[in-house]
């Protein structure tokens, strides 16, 4: 033990003994070290770690004194992590009910990413003997799997070693992961303002300073708002995504990556880079990853198969180059292994080609479903409402008029069983939030067409009670 | 920003520019503040930020000074989490090479966890319709699933409601969440000196700190040590293994269960309970979780299906009570949900006795393998080693003779690719380690044999050249 850890049981007896009581003064720092012969540091130590627990409170230029017992007990009680994530927590349950209509679901409708040669090669696989191979799969996961994932970078253009990739719990795992093993608490990391709750809860759950930049109006990274950041801050990692960006959906040019390549090595911080829609793309060129323009190794690619062939198979991967043991080891601290069972169907089902023919399957029917919605919400809205329509993923990103609030909108069609996901979710800044997200991936049959009509008349009355 | 980190960022800005350099002398903090104009505290708060991060450090009465650039460099780049782990890491990963004898694996051979009907559930799965459901299965997990493990507590006299159960990805994920759930960094935690690797990580990875108490050579659990560290020091959570103790073997008596109860019940100390062995007995009677004796609601339950159907399905609970959702707030920030696939064959598998049957067949060849590997050592081995058998699970915990280390044995063997367990992988403090653990759930063949027997031949070597 420490001597401020050691100083600071003794005072917390103290304390808990009744000596000290409710809003008495403690010693100050100097009389306090004459006292325990500590050192000044020492003392100072121990008294903010009582501070930290709340069991004492300072006021400036007075000095340190006993707080509350009962304050304490909440303070104990509290989890400043809880407060934080809430929101977001009531916000996914109340998508779990089957009843109601999941604008606001984060994944695609599983329908689409129903694969039935997976399902073969997984039926066929627990039949096999081979399955009798159902030991932990350790960090860094199945070979053959890192093999195929390699293979799939190395056809973009970006020379990988299968010891690169670490096969992770799904994508957010894969984030997790990578900003646990780069960063220390206290430590500051770039978000963009506007950006998956994920990735500020990763970085509040860790203790690490958010600075954000905002969103660029037509390229999506503002890069002159990113060097000014990296500037002023001692930012360690940028932890963005770049690539059908989720939730507003713009995808950030080649042009833009390369100079963001730059600014990352100049100003040496790492990019921790969340690229689970990558597949999604509707035109004909799969959009770069960042780890294309990385000549100097500060990239981490997260993806997964998550918005693939299904969120239920928890399975994604983070290709962490240098960083992969240190990654590892970070798994073995917490979630030890992936499941064995899918990280060997995906073997065999990715060694066949399989994989890109439902790919393609499924981007042109994302992108139909996109248009479908998108136009008749375009024809039923007033002008004012501005629908963002990106080529990619099946997210539609709508800005409401200035004065109408997004979280409005959420609370009224909620009550219809209609949830639909308010931009307060992804907007790390207080205040009112315009914005609305809406997945587009379910079929458009007669119950969604009828909650789309909803969603148009809800937000045209809320309109009109506004001009008024 | 707090004016602290205000400050401490521009001083930060004036070393790295130069304006000081490596050993200058920081003015004082008293002289800072009447420069700064902030108060004593801010300026201590914006020092120890300084230092923490490396930029600066301490001499006692003298005051603070700058570092030297290329250490703040080093700092940067270290991370303490990695050192405390990599012993672990390297010791795990020498268990992957499939060319070795696995007597240092924590986990039982798989072919004795194969479980044809569960295979056969998840073939017809993966071909039933029912399969398009592979969206995530969001905190709590899966409620089937949950109210099949609420009915087995019930038949234990464990009332259990089926929101009290949140599935994890196996059960170190369910310890982890239920130590991040319980606990903020600088925390106090209770574990055995003795213990499971994956229990002091999972701590020191939340940065708490960490109290231990001896194993008790009768009991397994010493109950004055432990009420004796609960007054001593502000424990908030304790973290045991009760029933089949790893890597030693015990099993605590319902007595000592019944008044560890009472003591965390009146020092008011939450207790995590890693029961991943529970079903491993292989007497008539399944020894009883602190759950039973819990009627103040201070254990939360943690086990799973990695040591009776796999590690690879990667499939745990926590029987966490009251926090069962700020367990769920925890994993929606980290794993976010587990495997719907494996959970939804695990529904139709427990519903229908089939793992009571397996469970019943593995108990029995379990017990049949320990006995024999038992048997064989103790033949073979002088009667100076100490081999403790207990009648659960599939690890032999020996105690060397007084100055043999486990390392050594560890060491030797490994050139043979022999892989043991040696102690010093489950103490807590620095030391000589005087055991070695062995898994014996492996078929009793030649190449075993083979292996055992220099396993002993080692173990007399150096025992012959101890006592030279």
């Amino acid at each position: 033990m420490y001597k401020s850890e050691q100083l600071a049981l003794s005072l917390k007896q103290l304390i808990h003994s009744g000596v000290w009581k409710h809003n008495d003064k403690l010693p100050s720092l100097r009389q306090q070290a004459q006292a325990s012969g500590f050192s000044l540091m020492t003392v100072m130590h121990a008294y903010q770690a009582l501070e930290a627990q709340g069991l004492i409170y300072a006021k400036e230029k007075l000095g340190y004194f006993v707080a509350d017992p009962a304050q304490y007990q909440q303070h104990q009680n509290r989890d400043t992590r809880v407060t934080i994530n809430s929101r977001v927590f009531r916000y996914l349950k109340s998508l779990q009910d089957p009843n109601i209509i999941p604008f606001g679901s984060a994944f695609p409708d599983s329908r689409l990413l129903h694969c039935n040669k997976l399902m073969q090669i997984l039926s066929r696989q627990a039949r096999s003997t081979l399955s009798h191979e159902h030991g932990p799969s350790l960090p860094p996961g199945n070979l053959a799997l890192r093999q195929l994932i390699a293979q799939r970078y190395a056809m973009q253009g970006i020379p990988t070693d299968p010891d690169d990739i670490v096969i992770t719990s799904g994508g957010l795992d894969a984030l997790n992961l990578s900003l646990q093993a780069m960063t220390q608490s206290g430590d500051y990391v770039l978000l963009q303002e506007t950006s998956f709750y994920g990735a500020w809860q990763a970085a509040e759950r860790l203790g690490l300073n958010v600075i954000t930049i905002p969103t660029h109006p037509e390229y999506g990274l503002d890069l002159i708002a990113f060097e000014h950041a990296v500037q002023k801050y001692p930012i360690k990692v940028c932890l963005l995504m770049l690539n059908s960006q989720n939730p507003v959906g713009y995808t950030v040019s080649d042009e833009i990556k390369a100079k963001l390549a730059q600014l990352l090595d100049q100003y040496q911080v790492y990019l921790i880079e969340d690229d689970v829609y990558e597949e999604l793309y509707f035109g004909t060129k799969k959009p770069r990853s960042m780890k294309y323009f990385d000549h100097s190794n500060k990239v981490l690619h997260c993806s997964s198969f998550s918005k693939t062939l299904g969120a239920g198979f928890r399975l994604g991967w983070v290709h962490a180059a240098q960083f992969s043991e240190v990654i590892q080891h970070t798994q073995l601290m917490s979630t030890l292994s992936v499941n064995s069972f899918i990280q060997n169907a995906l073997v065999d089902y990715l060694s066949h080609r399989h994989y890109d023919k439902h790919l393609k399957a499924l981007r042109q029917q994302l992108e139909d479903l996109k248009t479908r919605y998108h136009d008749y919400l375009i024809q039923g809205l007033p002008e004012a409402f501005q629908i963002h329509y990106y080529p990619s993923g099946y997210f539609l990103w709508m800005t409401l008029p200035n004065e109408l609030c997004g979280d409005e909108i959420y609370q009224q069609l909620r009550q219809e069983q209609i949830i639909i996901a308010p931009g307060s979710l992804f907007y790390l800044k207080e205040g009112q939030q315009h914005h609305i997200r809406i997945n587009c991936s379910f079929e458009f049959d007669m119950p969604m067409q009828q909650a789309l009509d909803r969603l148009i008349e809800v937000c045209v009355d809320e309109y009109k009670n506004m001009m008024l």
